[in-house]
């Protein structure tokens, strides 16, 4: 069948299914065998765990539903790469991901091949489901990220600190501006997902909330503001933590953000270009959210809603330092105005993770996708610096228990007027 | 000093004040010291310490700051009867509040009288913190509430069952009528208590939330619609729970309700008036918010939020199965209008424990009450078959985690209409 | 029937019975029902259980199986008092025995009195086994010393730290002589108890052990020379530790014997007579196997194994500071000549509990009694100064895991020559 | 240097360490960088550690202490591959070995010819402790046999059931003869190694032991004689095992040997050779201590001594099924005499590791070799069809933690006559 048969949907979904795609492949063009195994702790998966799971995504709700005759590549592999989806059977557990090194990332990017030539050949009839489709390379993206967070923790656990990409030097930066506030007067706002565009299931449905008149800085929380708040004693004061955020700290033993620690006077931390000075006017990254709110209470301020968020960051700009400039750490956010929304960290919001009014989740396995996840987890919202652009939008939901601080994630201040 | 030189307002308190702490000492009235020094797990605290913190609440936050010549009753209990007021010292470690053979209740009930006869010689005088006394009857209802879901946890883990308050017979039943719905049209409604009136800091700022339209069932589920729910293997199906719940059921084992078991093929259960069947026309209770979340799933229902639960009660006779009527269990809720709202069980909403728009902790150590519990709790609404009826009212907010059960929590089913 | 129509056996059997009885209770006169039921970890009981545990051996080995009427108690103790009889039953989960408000300490002692009364009237027949009459009355010694070493754990659970016998000031000592050695040639030692004797099963059979030469000190260490031990550093040194040993002061953080801590710059302990000051001059006590091991091999020499022990101490008086001095602590060994063996602290050997050659457990339930232990558990000998005397004896091996620090255990060096 | 020029006990040494350390390298020809890097457990070491820590062993004790100009391979590499020595500084932590992705196996392969040839270079001077090298080449065989143990438990724990070598069939055997005993008269016997040949620390001093009369089967217990075992419902029974034993059977839930399952009714298990149909007629494997002290009591037997094994032993071919029949299997036993003594399976006597009379540890790092594990863990017999056949003899003591399972550990019964 001719190329130019397809049609400007089709192509568009072709097109971006293979770059997407091949993203994925050139995340781990340095990383080892060895490497693409490692799992460091239950809430990781390896490398190649990620990059044949979301090719299973494919195979299981695309391809094996189809009449036509799709040849399973290794029907051992539903059991290996199912990652929580009940509706699909047993699967292997969690914390034993790691000791996959056979099939080895070899063959798992054979996985891949096979998969996308039979998507690839299909995508022309009207056999596939282009919203599934659609979701798989979502659902890719997401574990893109993920792919980033594990690999860094994984090496983290190194004593000889690996560099998933070669180290660079920090730029010299000049002082940092003030940052500055801007509010928002309160009232009836509309949030959700436009129902036209593309968005995971807990993004709608589209409803009205009630705000109180607020305001929120411009850009997110320093380094160096963080500096302060060690230098202040705040790992060691209970009055400014939650109870369970205190009961962690002790356990856990918190002293600094994940990865900081000192070394010759001074701190540094674990980063995806290796070990690097921690950069003051750079956001803090990996954070939990207890500490987010151990600081947002220490500062007098306190951290936004996700609704607040979403008023504000709904009319601004998508750029931002996301995985598309390669940075793979946060960068300092030197403008006056509201800044840094999308990209550099997540930002916690006070949120919990509860469904909209009206929520239904998918019907079938997808719909296992969101909603058995809304008790116990925080929203955060924006995207970070290991985020493919695609997969930002102002809507988007993202959650995490909140005494997690491998992913990206940092904060940014708000309070009532 | 003559009686009658008291105004009102202080006869008022004063008689409140005596009423409330008489009722703690008569519900300890056939417990043995041993009994009262019993704790069963971390969560739980002896009654007799129930009995020394309330005091302590007094002695603490009302007596000691006095100018006057109040003394101490014994200095080592400051750090025995703290329960988590970090602003107050040190404390004792709550897992080890069961070591404390000495004091003997007998000394504990001595401590009580001491601080009540130091409380009531200032009433008159203008020196005691009018507000704060009323927190600390308030506080001491909490506890008697605590004390008893308490004492029956650690009476369950005794072979021999031991009775709180003499068994007595289920009652006979008729049939129980179906259940029905109240719908409500949904928009802005106010929620909050009433800044007159006296509330927990947590209840406020007063404000309004947008509600889309909704029903309530009007009764609490029952018992025999739990059996039905476990005979479906809802214990052993992952399609309906959430994920966290899936893991907490296969971790601890569930299969039914805690206190239930079965019997001679009867399933039975530990009441505070020792063990009995389990009756089916009464509200089922002593299940985890994950169970609750499962079981509406199951019918395709779904929890009610804090909100709207606070929509449909506050027009709602206080009137119930509370504490007064010394049951000290659920009773079946059998008429056909909304019933039940206020007693027997609290009900899990879905809505997590967050502070209200514009809420601010109270300024001291009471500060500490509620705001730092504001992460992984989720609200209960109504009260329950052991709660004082002093404590009661629609703008409660009763909160906990989701896997704890000790509590008499229950549910009630609520829909998108 | 006439009390002289009883042989003199029986009367010394009677009156043995009886004294040792009378002394449990004896030791409970100053416990409250709520001390009686205190469990402070796994390891330990509540002295209300070791009351009716030992009543339970009784009624179980001795009365029940008669076929005379004797009337049970109350059906529901089997349960409840069993501690590891897999032959005679289930059995109460050993970590909830705290739980056991009721039966209340006077409805323990009834239940004495119930089984005393039974044994009694049966004494003269010929119905009851000997053999398990002066069994049991060798358990209940030995429960005595369990009820002592686990009040001592409980006690020092409460910050109040109450005395289980009225404290008393130490005494004040002269200076203490250096301690010497006693040697012995090596060569082929009997080993075990006299078959004609009372003893336990594990001390049989007799046999010979080679022995090389060696020499033993006269006295045990004193907590002196732990200070010093201590002052060296050598709880943060792991090249003195059995590696699991290393593993365990980690894991554990001790810095010191259980019951030490600092205060006003000072060490003190907690005794069953209240807090004390550490007495230099005494052994030291409350040390795991892994803390004698890595003392010895700090000063460059060894623990002595337990058939060196019982070479030397064989033809040794029995006498010392045991239960009946009413010390209930150990007190300085100021001798010249060998001294402490019997009494004072339990002894720690080299040698792990294991079977003599050609050991056969007795049959039926109580060969339950020490065979089943006899992996992973180190010998002690001696006594201490809670051991009842009649339970002293040159062939007695007492058993413990190498962590253990709540016994009245202590050490001994040894050396080759 | 001219290769004539070595001294015949030089080129015996050199032989040997080559040999040897070809073995290692020929062991892992088949394993990738990601097989390499698994560690499936904090017991397991990942083959490529097992391969760099012997190698650091060379560098460490043998090449650095040199005065001329041995040039450290990595520096870095002591504190990923010390396994134990606190002596040489701080280390590793154990569990964090499997995330060594870097160095690769490629990079280790080269480290080891790096030091080989420096070794090799040396080998003709007097420079190197020829004590150390023998040491070396024997610490070398051990973790041969270790690679092996820890690579078949990382690839059970693979789904797919990796074979470390070819899956071969079961041969088919005839029916094997009843096995008989072999007996010992008793009296002193000579006990250690002879002080002229190499051995560990642990294996002297040389001294004598009294026996007692008993006797030894001719053969190892087999899997056929397991399944009897498991079928009488041994795995359920408290009243055959140890109190320890009976512990870690409930809380590991045992029912069978480790890597044993059931599959279409049959029992099947994973070996170095894939997955296997369990041979009834091989010896039983991969089974604890408790399970072996649970199978003689319930045969109404008993495990050797280790005594009384060398005894029987002493006087034995050393021949057997061992690594150099590339069997990587127990093989059945198939004899009337004793035999299988060395090979096959490591036996479990009834001896715990204990050091003999007079036993000093080597002075220096090597010193913490033996001495430091003699607590807690039991004595194991003879070797494995994975022990490299350098590294059996009659006076070797193995010792593991009687709950350890991954070792080819099996037993034979014993018996007093």
């Amino acid at each position: 069948m001719p190329r130019h048969s397809l049609s400007a949907a089709k192509l568009e979904l072709e097109t971006h299914y293979q770059r997407v795609r091949q993203q994925s492949v050139d995340l781990v063009s340095r990383l080892s065998d060895a490497d693409a195994t490692l799992q460091s702790m239950e809430d990781a998966s390896p490398a190649k765990w990620h990059l044949a799971h979301t090719t299973w995504f494919f195979e299981t709700f695309l391809l094996i539903p189809l009449k036509s005759d799709y040849a399973i590549f290794d029907d051992r592999y539903n059991f290996l790469f199912n990652s929580y989806y009940d509706n699909v059977g047993t699967r292997h557990a969690r914390p034993q991901r790691g000791m996959i090194s056979r099939p080895s990332l070899e063959e798992v990017l054979d996985y891949r091949q096979h998969v996308d030539a039979a998507i690839m050949a299909r995508l022309t009839s009207d056999e596939l489901d282009k919203g599934l489709m659609k979701l798989g390379v979502a659902h890719e993206e997401q574990h893109q990220e993920l792919l980033l967070t594990d690999i860094l923790h994984a090496f983290a656990q190194n004593p000889l600190m690996p560099a998933f990409r070669a180290p660079e030097p920090l730029a010299v930066h000049d002082d940092m501006p003030e940052a500055g506030w801007t509010e928002h007067q309160g009232g009836p706002v509309t949030i959700g997902a436009d129902p036209a565009d593309f968005h995971y299931d807990c993004e709608g449905p589209r409803h009205d909330q009630l705000l109180t008149p607020f305001r929120m800085k411009n850009r997110a929380v320093t380094c160096q503001e963080w500096l302060e708040f060690i230098e202040d004693g705040a790992y060691a004061n209970p009055l400014i933590w939650l109870s369970d955020g205190w009961a962690e700290v002790q356990k856990q033993g918190w002293t600094a953000p994940l990865y900081w620690y000192r070394k010759d006077n001074e701190w540094r931390t674990m980063t995806l270009r290796g070990e690097q000075a921690v950069d003051p006017q750079a956001p803090v990254c990996h954070i939990s959210y207890y500490e987010a709110d151990a600081f947002a209470r220490w500062t007098g301020h306190r951290l936004p809603t996700e609704f607040e968020w979403e008023a504000l960051a709904s009319s601004s700009s998508l750029d931002g330092n996301n995985l598309s400039s390669d940075r793979f750490r946060p960068a300092p956010q030197k403008g006056l105005e509201m800044m840094g929304l999308f990209g550099d960290v997540w930002e916690w919001t006070m949120s919990a993770y509860l469904p909209y009014p009206g929520f239904k989740p998918a019907a079938g396995a997808v719909g296992e996708y969101n909603g058995k996840f809304m008790c116990g987890q925080m929203v955060l919202r924006g995207g970070s610096c290991v985020t493919p652009p695609g997969h930002i939008r102002s809507s988007y939901r993202n959650f995490f228990h909140p005494e997690k601080r491998w992913q990206f994630s940092g904060l940014r201040l708000a309070d009532d007027i």
